[in-house]
């Protein structure tokens, strides 16, 4: 296979963003998630994911946040940026920050509020696609934006120059190899098709996924490669055996959504004390409790 | 029935706001239709709301809009101000930039890319509703902002003091008494119940509720008085013919949503040649014809 841009293979980490009450990036932060990424030796770093609140960050805030993640990267792991936003000029004007930052790669979630048909959404990306060279991924995420891609839509964007990769939600276990080989047939070998989703997310790779954009990388670098790696090699019972180990965070990851898990993990651990953007409140003392056992299970090797 | 709060009782009209391509208000187009709806002598008029594309617009334009109509409008119809925002912060400014320009209410949606708990959007209602002493209406519109308020939420709130009223999704006819008793019954006197979803709306008012958020009141204040005092008094035959006259605009709102079609519509009759922010685009020419269709069947009184 063709790797035409490593940046959208192996593990994509995605780190939250941590900020003051008023939206102000902590950088001296920042740069301690991102260097733990790097000496992990992640297969890049997604900034200004969803679980970096991109959504919630300002134009000079995302700036800032990128300036301090290239200054620190070096260039060591390749660096994707989340440029996403409600109107296409801002999510251009976005993307030519990055790239005047020093991202390697784009990250583009067609945002909503108004919902969007898909020839809306097919001009936005190609809009945003124009307005630098970058390679970019197309950021799937019904979840958050309220706007499904179908097949279709993402076979017509692969053909746009600089569309270079996807980020679908991994299908459940059962449907990951059919659907990645579906879509698979249909677009040229050079586009990468990689999930999101941590708790599916290893199937689908077991399937011939080529990236994992991971929520829990951003954090825990090293076992997420531990289980990555063993996906990547094709072994199931590794993988099962890893997603054991993993279980009680998924648990938490689907009742209370990655983000607020992440938050809080990174509290316990030790590595910021940031709180999510209002009006996504902290999780309570309770949900800190189960995190930090679903922390130490993970660490234990399983259950 | 106290009627504490009047401007959330009767016709609430919802225009677009005309900008640039770059987002910049055009405050000349924006006083046409304002003035427009006061020499109608709509209830109220609800600007910046979902299609008067709030979302898109920039805090300093969104203070540029209400400055506008506050000036045009010299008190004659109250004005009520969408103030939603991602963030909490950014809602309680846009909250007091409303009441600094003049506006004598506040709508606020739970504007959401993280799924937000019923916890975090009460926490949101209370921050912005004590930013200012304005009476605050809760924004109900799923199909936006991706959060249904419960019946349990909306009485929850309506206890927090300048909480005064909801716009809830108008439901299906058949359903519409029922669930308006069932609210009605669990909240302040003073507190008043309003709809919108322009195509059911007429039938939750003859059910009892006490406003019609409406869109094409934005720009068609007129038909939009008619059928809603047909409504107001009871009268379900009137109402059934009115909606017959509407019918072809209703079809067009359920499939190409109303925003697109207001647009159009603003255009076709000569009032403003906006464009709707994008990603969202202008209705294409084809379509264009059956929204002129529509506004005629309107005007000729029925097909």
């Amino acid at each position: 296979m063709s790797i035409a841009f490593p940046m959208f293979r192996g593990l994509s980490a995605f780190p939250i963003t941590p900020t003051d009450a008023h939206g102000q990036v902590n950088t001296d932060g920042l740069v301690r998630l991102v260097q733990r990424l790097a000496a992990a030796e992640v297969d890049s770093i997604g900034l200004l994911g969803s679980t970096g609140t991109y959504a919630y960050l300002t134009r000079s805030e995302r700036r800032r946040a990128i300036e301090a993640a290239v200054g620190c990267l070096d260039g060591r792991v390749p660096l994707i940026v989340g440029v996403g936003a409600l109107r296409t000029d801002d999510a251009q004007d976005l993307a030519r920050d990055a790239k005047a930052a020093g991202a390697d790669g784009l990250l583009l979630a067609p945002v909503s509020y108004t919902p969007l048909t898909d020839d809306e959404v097919f001009e936005h990306f190609v809009a945003v696609a124009q307005a630098t060279e970058l390679p970019l991924c197309i950021y799937n995420n019904p979840g958050t934006t309220h706007f499904t891609f179908s097949d279709d839509l993402v076979v017509r964007l692969a053909e746009v120059p600089s569309i270079a990769a996807v980020k679908n939600p991994a299908p459940p276990p059962t449907e990951a190899r059919a659907r990645h080989e579906a879509l698979r047939a249909r677009v040229p070998s050079t586009f990468a098709i990689g999930y999101s989703g941590d708790w599916n997310t290893p199937n689908a790779v077991l399937a011939g996924g080529d990236a994992w954009y991971s929520v829990v990388g951003g954090l825990l670098p090293v076992p997420a490669l531990g289980l990555l790696r063993t996906a990547q090699a094709g072994d199931e019972a590794e993988v099962a055996r890893w997603n054991g180990r993993f279980q009680p965070l998924w648990d938490l990851f689907k009742e209370l959504s990655s983000l607020r898990v992440m938050y809080a993990a990174a509290d316990i651990l030790g590595l910021c004390r940031a709180k999510p953007p209002r009006p996504i409140l902290p999780l309570p003392p309770a949900a800190y409790r189960r995190v930090a056992a679903a922390l130490e299970t993970l660490d234990a090797g399983g259950r």
